[in-house]
């Protein structure tokens, strides 16, 4: 049963576990620095359906029934899935649901979407409501870039402190606890917060202070310190955020999380030589991380108490053009080695 | 602690209360039948913001705080918010969060934000992970046509089947049992539904198939027939779309839900005299008539055991251009008088 835990944190008694996960990547992404750890990789940025759209479901359709295989369950045993993408309307999971049949609650916080959905997964289960549900998110490159920026045939030059949309999708299976899976120990949701950021083009800044919240609240909770963390993985603030967010917790609250952090941003792609700016974003992106990567490293031991803390950026094109700041969240979820 | 009853229902073992409730509108709502029980009505449309999103925002901040108010809580108490909308990237809910500080975990269900938002909240509040959260959702005629259909000024024709955005939003402070409050008893997450609709001027029709799944699977997961409730309330067929939930509850299911059926796209407007076609939609529809009219009634005890089903069209303009149908999907609260 879920337990406050301070003013921010949930507990989850129960402990419930990650039964399988996956994730599904587009080529650049399976070229970089955790290509191997990806189940799924297509050459062809269309994974052969016929537009972007289609090609995002297709990735998130495939981390999910990989992940569901992986734990060894039907998809009738699944009580419901929590997912959401970057698209209007979020129609990357909706379509997705669709084919797979799955009772689905739909999420949007921008990237920080995979913390939300295992932050919500974990107190679902924790609580009885859910036997088994899956936790997904995913992003398009393509899709994104016409949807937010501009036509991809228009080639339009990124500024330095851009970040490159991950192609790629990522699911876990949470169930109810057992031994030796990877768990999820405590929970965190976040505040909005905005710092005044209007450069649309750079969301790393836009999402570091969401992130410095987010993390010193759960440490002034559980009363813990940085160091007593494997590791404390921000979600996609790239090389500008992630600087940021560690000066940002230097001054406001005379942390100091470098021995510990990780971006899921910085990870996924090799930033010099794959030309990614400030590097990877997008709902994918510590979706495809977190469940590869990430969960496989703790599920052998070499890993262990992940302070996962999704980012997110809850602009629009419209709210950009009505001359507004972007707003940032971060959500966050405490995974252990079961 | 939620308790799984049959193959989709929770139930709520603890009855957590909606301790508060409030609805704020427009001007053409607060003209329809049920004006007199919305607690604050925007004669101007822009509800003294810049822009049509900004006055979406202006909406649900003012039915969140109208309801916390209510509720006899401060904001501070407040442990969670989950919200919704039908614009691009969520900027109606997003950034009425920035402003009001809460915990925010966003919802994407299209028009079923509202019974989606509750069944989390529920469930949330009833296995202990929260004291009290707020669930809320909103829409706006005039940012709802821009973005979906064609700029105002074009005045485009209405097709008959075509439904009325309610400029509108509806928020429900969900907490510990507290008796004579209304309190969630049971809730139902839906799959997505597609019989193959394609016109995306007919809501009703794409959302009637996901309706009458979620009702079908709730009355038979709790061994109840329809004249068991005071009330089934879907969420926003109009009247197209409730005569086809009724007819396929008749041939799929031989239930016949006449006798207590109701819809809030029915009820919100006088359809005839108010020119609005098939009726009210949008997620600010069932927000606005659920979190006034309704708990008021039951509040009153006037009415009682109201199975309350949020529908929700899962499509956006790119999959329509794309030759897609249009997937329904459908979530439910049973609300029964403390």
């Amino acid at each position: 049963m879920p337990q406050r835990t301070g003013k921010y944190t949930i507990e989850l008694t129960q402990k419930p576990s990650i039964i399988g996960y996956a994730a599904a990547v587009g080529k650049k992404e399976a070229e970089g620095p955790l290509g191997k750890y990806f189940d799924k990789a297509f050459a062809d940025e269309f994974c052969g359906e016929k537009t972007f759209e289609k090609a995002e479901t297709h990735l998130q359709k495939c981390a999910i029934e990989k992940a569901i295989k992986k734990a060894g369950l039907q998809k009738s045993q699944i009580d419901l899935a929590f997912a959401g993408d970057l698209l209007n309307q979020c129609i990357g999971s909706s379509f997705g649901m669709r084919d797979l049949g799955l009772n689905f609650a739909g999420l949007y916080g921008a990237c920080s979407t995979m913390a939300l959905s295992l932050a919500l997964g974990g107190v679902m289960v924790d609580s009885g409501a859910c036997n088994s549900l899956v936790a997904a998110a995913s992003s398009h490159f393509c899709s994104a870039e016409r949807q937010y920026r501009m036509p991809l045939e228009y080639g339009g030059q990124r500024s330095p402190a851009a970040q490159w949309t991950v192609t790629g999708a990522g699911c876990a299976v949470v169930s109810h606890h057992r031994s030796n899976a990877p768990y999820v120990d405590k929970v965190i949701f976040g505040a909005v917060r905005d710092l005044g950021i209007t450069d649309p083009n750079n969301m790393g800044a836009a999402m570091a202070p969401a992130a410095a919240q987010t993390i010193a609240r759960f440490l002034n909770d559980t009363n813990t310190k940085p160091t007593d963390y494997g590791m404390i993985l921000t979600g996609d603030l790239g090389t500008t955020g992630s600087a940021l967010l560690k000066q940002l917790l230097s001054i406001e609250h005379k942390l100091d999380i470098s021995a510990v952090h990780n971006d899921c941003g910085n990870m996924i792609f090799d930033i010099e030589k794959q030309d990614v700016h400030s590097g990877g974003s997008g709902c994918g992106c510590s979706a495809s991380v977190v469940c590869s990567y990430i969960l496989e490293r703790i599920n052998e031991g070499s890993l262990n108490n992940v302070l996962f803390v999704g980012t997110g950026a809850l602009l629009s094109p419209t709210s950009s053009m009505q001359k507004e700041s972007t707003p940032g969240i971060a959500h966050g979820v405490l995974l252990k080695k079961g």
